[in-house]
C-alpha cells in the first residue's frame, strides 16, 4: 500500500526533508503538516515540502494513512497524548527519533487499538536544524533503521520500510533495545565528546583549532535541548559507553611509553583502518558500482 | 631577504606542497628535494614540486638559503646530524613539525653555529599522505606558528615568517612550551579521542556509523607510525589533556541527570557557540571581505 495521505508532525529539517522527498517520490501523494510554529509551517508549505497546513492535530491525522513524527524526541509524549483521541483504525505512525526504546513504549501504551506504530530512525540530518535546512535527497542512500518488537504489526512494518525505501533509503531492523545501545556508541556518545573536547579548551587553544578539530566536532554544533533530550532518554546506555570510552583511553594512556611505540602504532593504524573500512561501505552503498 | 633556493627535506604532502607553492609563489627560486625514497623524489619532481633531486644530504643544503624539514617528527634528530656538516653559516633551517619542542631543542644541540634554527607548525595538512596528495593551495589562508625561543636569530625568524606569508599563510608566534601545551589539547588529543572512540566500536556499531560518526574520527584515518612519533614526543602535554578530557567526561556524567536537564542543555549549547566562533574566525580568515 502506498500512503495518500501522508502526515507530517514537526516540520523541521527531517520533517520538511520527509515532505520534499515523498512530494517529489510518490506521485499524486497529499502531504499534510502540523507543528506548533505557524512561521515554520508557512515556510514548510511556501518550499513545496507540505500541501496544507492542519489547523490542530486532529485535522493533521484525519485521513492520512500515514503519520510521521518528526518533533524533537522530548515531545514525542506530548504529540501522542494529543494526536491519539482523533487517530483512525489501521492508520500506521512512524517516527524520525533518534532514540528507540522510550517511544516506541510510550506508542504502545498511548496509541488506540487498532492504530499501529512502527519506529524508524533514518540515520540523516546534520548539525543544522531548521525547515531552511531541509533538502529532498537528505535520505538519499542513508540508513534507516525500523525497531519493530513483538507487538509491531508486520504489514505495518512493510509499509514502513517500503516508504523509507521509496524515499531512497537502506532499511535495516533492529530491536528497540539493540538500536538503543549501539547508537549510544556510534552516535551519541560520540556527539557528546565532541562537545566534551569543546569545553575543555581554552581560549588561547580554540584560536589554534584547524580544519581537523573543525572537523572532529561539527556534530557538538547541534541544538543543545535537542540533544539533550537524546542523551537523557538513552542515559543507561551513554553512561556505559562513556565507560567504555573511558576504558579505551586509558588503554593509550598505557600505550604512551617510548617501550611501547610498536603497539601504540598498531592502535593507531587499527583505529585508521576499521574507520576506512565503515567509509568504504558507505561510499560502496551510496555509488553501488 | 627572498630564498633563491630551497632545499625541501622530504617530499610527502607537506613538503611537496611546500615546493609546489614556492614554485608557484616565489618567481626565479630553485627548490632541491631530497628524501629517503627515491620514487617519492622522482615523482616530486614530475609534479613540479622541485626543480631538482639532490643525491644525498650534502648536495641538497649546498647553497640553499632556506632548508626546509618535512620528514616525520620522529626522523628529525638522524636527518638533522646527517645534514648538519654541510650547512654553510648564515644558513636558516626551519621545519614543519607537529611538535615544537624537541626538533627546537636538538636544532640548538645538533646544527653548528651560524646556522639559524627556527621551528615552524603550518596547521595544515590531512589525514591523507605521501607526494601524490600534495597541492599548490595547501597552506593557503591556513595559520603557520613559529616557535622562537630566547637563541633565535631575530632575521632568520622573519625570513621564515615572510616565506609562509608568501605561501598564504597566517603567521602567530608561541613559544616552543606553550605551542606543544596548546597543540595537545586542540590536535593530538582530539587525533587520539578519534581513534579511541574507533576503538571501542563493536562490529556491529560500525556497520551503521554515518556521516557524522565518519567525520568526526576523520583525523583518526592518519598514518599509525606518524601519530606514534607526535604523542609519544608530546606525551606529558597529551596525557595531561587526556586527564581533562577525563574531568569533562566526569561533568558529562554528573549532567546526564534528568533533574539537571536544563545544565546539560547549556552545557551543550555552550560547546556548540565556541565551535561556530571558531569556524567564524575560520571562515572571516579564509575570506575577510
Amino acid at each position: 500500500m502506498t500512503p495518500q495521505r501522508i502526515c507530517i508532525i514537526g516540520v523541521g529539517l527531517l520533517g520538511g526533508s520527509v515532505g520534499l522527498a515523498a512530494k517529489s517520490r510518490l506521485a499524486g501523494c497529499e502531504v499534510v503538516g502540523w507543528g506548533h510554529r505557524r512561521s515554520t509551517l508557512v515556510r514548510a508549505r511556501a518550499i513545496g515540502a507540505i500541501d496544507r497546513i492542519a489547523p490542530a492535530p486532529q485535522q493533521a491525522v484525519a485521513g492520512a494513512s500515514l503519520v510521521v513524527l518528526c518533533t524533537p524526541v522530548g515531545v514525542f509524549e506530548t504529540v501522542l497524548r494529543e494526536m491519539s483521541p482523533h487517530l483512525a483504525p489501521g492508520t500506521i505512525v512512524t517516527d524520525v527519533g533518534s532514540t528507540k526504546r522510550s517511544v516506541v513504549e510510550l506508542a504502545g501504551r498511548l496509541l488506540p487499538a487498532g492504530v499501529h506504530f512502527v519506529g524508524s530512525h533514518p540515520v540523516a540530518g546534520s548539525e543544522k536544524r531548521g525547515i531552511d535546512f531541509a533538502r529532498t535527497d537528505l535520505f538519499e542512500n542513508a540508513l534507516c533503521i525500523t525497531t519493530p518488537d513483538g507487538r509491531t504489526d508486520a504489514r505495518a512494518l512493510r509499509t514502513v520500510e517500503r516508504f523509507w525505501r521509496t524515499l531512497g533509503m537502506r532499511v535495516c531492523r533492529l530491536s528497540p533495545v539493540e538500536h538503543d545501545m549501539l547508537l549510544a556508541d556510534i552516535s551519541h556518545l560520540p556527539h557528546a565528546v565532541a562537545a566534551a573536547l569543546v569545553a575543555m579548551q581554552s581560549e588561547e587553544g580554540m584560536k589554534l583549532a584547524g580544519k581537523g578539530f573543525l572537523d572532529a566536532t561539527r556534530i557538538a554544533g547541534g541544538d543543545g535541548r535537542l540533544w539533550r533530550d537524546i542523551l537523557l532518554d538513552n542515559r543507561d546506555n551513554v553512561l556505559a559507553a562513556i565507560g567504555r570510552l573511558k576504558a579505551s583511553l586509558a588503554e593509550l594512556e598505557q600505550l604512551l611509553d617510548p617501550a611501547r611505540g610498536d603497539e601504540l602504532a598498531a592502535w593507531l593504524d587499527r583505529a585508521a583502518q576499521r574507520r576506512a573500512q565503515a567509509l568504504r561501505r558507505k561510499l560502496r552503498e551510496v555509488s553501488p558500482d
